[in-house]
């Protein structure tokens, strides 16, 4: 079934939903006109449908591959990344004076949602790469400004970033890779990193690595941790490619999906680095990086929701089975889309896509306006609604996913279907660039640390809503409304918890009651955009009726403190 | 991580939960004493640790391939399942005349739980055989059961069901292969099968398919269909095998998971056979074959969620990552099962595990009870719970072996480290034996088409425990008699609706609502059983508080009807 790009969707959202006419309207974004952001969407829209969508399969069958200490990528990948480079693409969001468009976050929200549908295993590259850029943007000396990105930009070369250790995950400060200074300023970078996504390709050009390691006099834990660019090629000042550094590819894992994406284990040998910002400052350049990224991985969830909904739902609209409730009268197709379970499946991987996507492009749009206004209020939340987006995001690709091998019956366990891989590949998203567990200790950590009140601010924002539609849209502004209070509860609960464990035992459940509430606000902006009657307006009683009721035990959940948790002894667990 | 059977787990849910003593009281069930019981779970625990357990990752990297026309079987296959036809274990609940032991479902039910975890490819074998045993028991003529029934209840020969056909899937009725008479009384069975599990094997012996075939002068739809014995190998009358039959193994699917089991096309070219009960009452034969395999399907689902909740448990207490909240503090374990999100991970865990295995060995009971007293109130009870057995426990293998990888983090999507072995093989029991939508349907359908009679005495029951438990465990009884109320109403509301398409547009949110609530009653007798403290009542209190409000989103979800549901078109969803 080819994809179809959702782009009347964008266009919708952007329009209806999460205040893109802000952005438009800055200063800083002047350009992000109408027409511009139109153009571009179908430019990208046509680009998925027509290149990358049919590589995605070749991920699969013809995975990356290590090949006498170098990396084969799948068929047509390379290909597939010169058309998005080409365009000019994977410096859509980029500085203008390094050769990028300078256009907002929240369009190349849109672009990485549709790359990830077409294709998730290439999509990953230019995040990363993205990423990268964005770190170097904010932290690097203007010599490596001016050597990496408009390399990046123009996607001749392509960025990594290297955290994690056998012994160091979740737990960054406990990595132990070594940067020795040199005469010439530069670093001697030694140690082991595992999971790099991209850590290696065919595609020509240089392999950018941003690397997390220790300065001799470091401290321990993330306090002594400093960041570095070690390049696979070591550039020549004309940024032509120079001698190989001292790195190489030890071996790619075998995971249980996004085979197109090589995942390298990678050794750096006394390997020559830059460092990036200052000495020991490294975790705060890298997060620049991840909080870019995690909004990305959202989005990455949301694009493979879009592509497993598209696929199933075609599925559906052709297989036939039995006698339809709707068989012999209007508007019946003789099809399983017609039979109650099979519609019910599908209006909720619609619906959730919807929520969801509504919240990374508010998101999105708040990370715009930070950077358009400056103002903190801009800022605190888009900090907020970024782990909220990623673990939601992601939990949507999972479950969208799983609903969409279901419509198929068993053929949606027969991988060339096509059904399967969806769910293969979106799984990762859930745990890299931090788990939806570490995602949700961030948010009512350090995203409520503010005393909630950006939280508040955004609850206040849905209880207004809901006010305006009383009176037209009662049947989805009551429902709404209690949500909206009990939300308000269970954040009240959260910050008065001065035991920060207290808040960990619940932040799952309270980051996904978050995101189900924040959904039901986004659907009923849908259905009072189109003056409550429409396919939208339908959409949203779906929503508000089935899916937003789940609030009530995730939020139950959220508020049930720790002692429980504790008083089941690792004894009683392992009895 | 080698896998511990759960032995003293269902010796508790035997004894305190589910009723066993009930079973082991009658006279028909009269040898299945609690030595008896004790001794059969320890060898068979024995014997899935021992000899099963280890086969598990052959399953994966040494699939079941097709050589020459013949299954080739994973590495130690043929040697596991001789291990347990060896110990009598494939007769456990087969008849005593024809050399089986004549014990409960109930025994059995754990057997296949055991099975399960150790190696579910391999377990789907016997679990296919015991329910042709079954539907040969009380279908065939005696000639076919004196032939039949010795050889399968040794092991010598093995059992297939042949249902499905590229054109019917959940749509049996829909099947085309034909049966013509032959003049020795035995027919010439023509046509293609696909999902065909275990369809070949080089165990050995003989494949005794059952296939669901059209006999000439048979109506259309499955009042048509008739069921024939279609061997492989044509059998002597004195049991040794004759020449080969006119069929064939056509491919393998290429399937997500459950490598280990070959997925056979199949395809009979006037294959002979012999009819199984009357000519086109096939449909109420299979039937038999398929409650027994619904059930079963359940525990496989509730088999690998202990597998994977073994696997993140052993794995949460070995890796180390920061400090955690119990960091110096006695019972800290530096491990990140002391993470409350870690924690909270493995409770629910365990916790679901639990509720699904005490409603499934609900279930078994009350066949056994059915068996034992021919009471119409046990069977329906029985009929009642086996589709809600079916479904929870699935999809509680789904959620559990999800949340064991997302434990492991990063190395949860390494295939080496086996988290996603559990996940990939668990998929596709929510979707054979009848998809889970197909489960809540018969729920909400067939079931209930006694006015709710069946429903209703459970809800009483479990209305009757919570009143004994106030006074003495208020914190648990308090919440579950708020849930069971809810219980009661959304099955009224069920029960009223005429239009069986407004049951089924909420069917699969009331079925896992039913379960929610069940499975709270089930911790609540746990917990009493204990006298309100212990491991048991932690564990209860954990799912009262955190789980168990799950129900009101799912009840809600289930009663909204189907208005909604139709009102947004094939066009809304497709725009």
């Amino acid at each position: 079934m080819p994809f179809r790009a959702p782009v009347a969707e964008f266009r919708f959202l952007f329009d209806h939903v999460v205040g893109f006419n802000q952005v438009a309207a800055s200063e800083r974004f002047a350009e992000a006109s109408p027409d511009t952001v139109e153009a571009i969407l179908t430019e990208i829209a046509r680009l998925t449908e027509d290149v990358w969508a049919p590589l995605q399969r070749n991920g699969d069958v013809d995975p990356a591959m290590l090949e006498n200490g170098s990396v084969r990528t799948s068929k047509g990948f390379a290909q597939g990344f010169q058309a998005l480079a080409e365009g000019g693409w994977m410096g859509l969001s980029a500085p203008e004076s390094y050769g990028g468009m300078d256009l907002p976050m929240t369009l190349t929200s849109a672009m990485n949602d549709m790359l990830s549908s077409a294709c998730l295993s290439l999509a990953l590259n230019p995040l990363l790469t993205q990423g990268q850029m964005e770190a170097l943007e904010h932290h690097a000396s203007d010599d490596l400004k001016d050597l990496y990105l408009p390399k990046l930009i123009s996607g001749e070369w392509t960025g990594t970033m290297n955290l994690t250790e056998p012994q160091a995950g979740s737990d960054v400060g406990a990595l132990r890779t070594k940067a020795e200074p040199l005469d010439d300023g530069t670093y001697a970078v030694s140690g082991q990193k595992i999971y790099i996504s991209w850590g290696d390709h065919d595609f020509g050009g240089n392999v950018c690595h941003l690397v997390l390691a220790r300065l001799p006099d470091a401290a321990p834990g993330t306090r002594g941790i400093s960041l570095f660019m070690v390049p696979k090629y070591l550039p020549n000042e004309d940024g032509s490619l120079g001698e190989a550094n001292s790195l190489r590819v030890v071996s790619l894992e075998h995971k249980m999906g996004l085979h197109g994406s090589p995942t390298a284990v990678m050794e750096y040998d006394g390997a020559k680095g830059w460092i990036v910002g200052e000495p020991h400052k490294g975790m705060a350049a890298m997060f620049t990086m991840m909080n870019n990224a995690r909004l990305g991985v959202g989005i990455q969830g949301i694009g493979v929701a879009e592509g497993a909904y598209q696929h199933a739902l075609a599925f559906a609209q052709d297989r036939q089975q039995g006698r339809t409730p709707l068989s012999g009268k209007p508007g019946g197709t003789g099809a399983i889309v017609d039979h109650a379970d099979v519609r019910r499946m599908l209006a909720t991987m619609r619906a959730d896509v919807f929520a969801a996507r509504a919240i990374a492009l508010s998101c999105a749009v708040a990370l715009d306006m930070g950077k358009a206004t400056q103002e903190a209020a801009w800022q605190a939340r888009a900090a907020f609604l970024t782990p909220i987006a990623k673990a939601f995001g992601t939990e949507v690709g999972m479950r969208v996913s799983e609903t969409g091998m279901q419509v198929h019956g068993g053929m949606g366990y027969i991988e060339e279907t096509g059904a399967s891989q969806f769910y293969r590949d979106v799984r990762v998203t859930a745990i890299y660039e931090g788990t939806n567990g570490i995602q949700a200790m961030d948010l009512v950590g350090r995203k409520l640390a503010d005393g909630g009140e950006a939280a508040f601010a955004i609850i206040e924002e849905m209880q207004g809503l809901v006010e305006a539609a009383r009176g037209h849209h009662d049947s989805l502004a009551e429902p709404l409304w209690q949500a909206v209070e009990t939300l308000r509860e269970a954040t009240e609960w959260m910050v008065a918890q001065e035991e920060m464990n207290r808040r960990f035992a619940g932040s799952v459940p309270f980051l996904m009651g978050f995101a189900r509430v924040f959904g039901g606000y986004a659907h009923l902006k849908a259905a009072m955009a189109e003056g409550g009657e429409g396919p939208r307006s339908r959409l949203a009683a779906f929503y508000i009726a089935r899916l937003l009721p789940e609030h009530v035990g995730l939020l139950a959940h959220a508020v049930a403190g720790d002692e429980d948790l504790y008083a089941l002894s690792v004894e009683d667990l392992t009895a």
